[in-house]
């Protein structure tokens, strides 16, 4: 399915930002790669930015023009920062990525075309496009890396594509309410809060500093997920405290006897 | 509120990609960079990269060790690409903003930490991240250059923020099923079909090829977000070819007089 998507990238000025471009898109499953009149392909710089993608790069399918790229496809979006005189149908990346899924479900083809580093693309080039795609930047600082964009795109059609598979975006179900408080505690709070209970433990001789096994990390993992606000840590280190009292057989401050 | 979201990039060995983090950064309106123990910073390869977001790099904080970038920081999330042998919980990038968001709403402060480029980060440093990160590359080749991991992140950041704010990621509406058909025409087709259209506009003196104002756009903008079938488009080529021959004074096919 991811193989009906195609990146196009149209006189690409740095073949770096090419190479750039084949990693982002073999690291979210594409493949299929065509450019349009390259300044400098093939080139040594496009094959140490792939990383390790250079089957992408010698499969790249070169043509001289935007519309030898589009042969076969259905429907193409292509990438603009600017605004235009005649609106033309715009989504964000997140539903590029909808219409990309939806149209290679219809047994369509796809090409995601980005223009130059510099100038984009041409009116006359964005107008081959059905869509255009525009990634939400900071309007006083737009303009995003070539391969950058690339990955923003990418991205979310892996990610539109996990969901479309029923496959999970991650390893593990996560309650993400969990890490909500008022007056949450800092990292270095935690440390201490770390520090002080490792010492404890060993005081009491739950841990054996020669055999620790991963009880640090399991307590870390614990408490760094419990969103724990700084009224707890007082109470957590009123604990470590009064533990390690009785530890040394320090009298109780509380009980009176 | 973004301003309370830093990015922590950890003994980086390409000023290449600090740059090219910095670029990202401020590109989704994000300032706060901090390096740790970078292997070669300040750089000019940095600022060539950084491509206007100078002032980010100018800005970033260097320091020694991890915990001292994580100084007033309430949630730290640690980019990951491996499985640990102790699950730790785990996000995926639009989850990740969520919890940014989330977090500095309620007056936290929040750390992205992203690794070394081949080695990412330690076992320790993972520890000190309540929350990992995993980008949901294809498993065959997982990992994503470092620049590239943090435009995912703050592209995503951005997007939620934008949300929050109440703020479009786009300037129009759009019906993202429109598209939808069951035997989509492809890119050639169309392109036939404008030229087609064109010449017989012409032809029936609608379109002044001297001046054209922006009737061809207009309705390359009307066909091309009409998600045409291959059936309505012989219909609509049909009917051209009638009005060529009406315009011609040819006879019609199907009328018998």
């Amino acid at each position: 399915m991811l193989g009906n998507i195609r990146v196009v990238l149209v006189n690409t000025s740095h073949p770096g930002n090419i190479g750039g471009a084949a990693r982002a898109m073999k690291n979210m499953g594409l493949s299929k790669l065509v450019l349009v009149d390259p300044m400098d392909f093939p080139s040594s710089d496009a094959i140490a930015r792939a990383s390790g993608a250079t089957d992408i790069l010698d499969a790249a399918q070169v043509v001289g023009t935007l519309e030898e790229a589009l042969v076969g496809c259905t429907v193409a979006l292509g990438t603009s920062a600017r605004d235009r005189r005649i609106p033309w149908p715009l989504v964000d990346p997140r539903e590029c990525a909808s219409l990309c899924l939806d149209q290679v479900a219809a047994g369509g083809e796809v090409a995601l075309v980005f223009g130059r580093e510099y100038a984009g693309l041409t009116n006359e080039e964005l107008q081959r496009c059905q869509y255009h795609v525009h990634i939400p930047s900071d309007p006083e600082f737009a303009s995003l890396n070539l391969a950058a964009a690339v990955q923003v795109l990418v991205y979310e059609v892996r990610m539109a594509w996990l969901a479309a598979q029923g496959q999970p975006t991650k390893m593990e179900k996560l309650e993400t309410t969990a890490i909500l408080d008022t007056k949450p505690v800092t990292s270095e709070e935690l440390e201490l809060y770390y520090g002080h209970l490792e010492q404890t433990l060993v005081e009491i001789g739950f841990l054996d500093p020669e055999k620790p096994r991963h009880l640090m990390p399991r307590l870390r993992r614990l408490y760094g997920r419990s969103g724990i606000t700084k009224l707890e840590m007082n109470i957590l280190r009123g604990i470590l405290t009064e533990t390690q009292k009785a530890a040394r057989g320090e009298p109780h401050k509380r009980r009176k006897d």
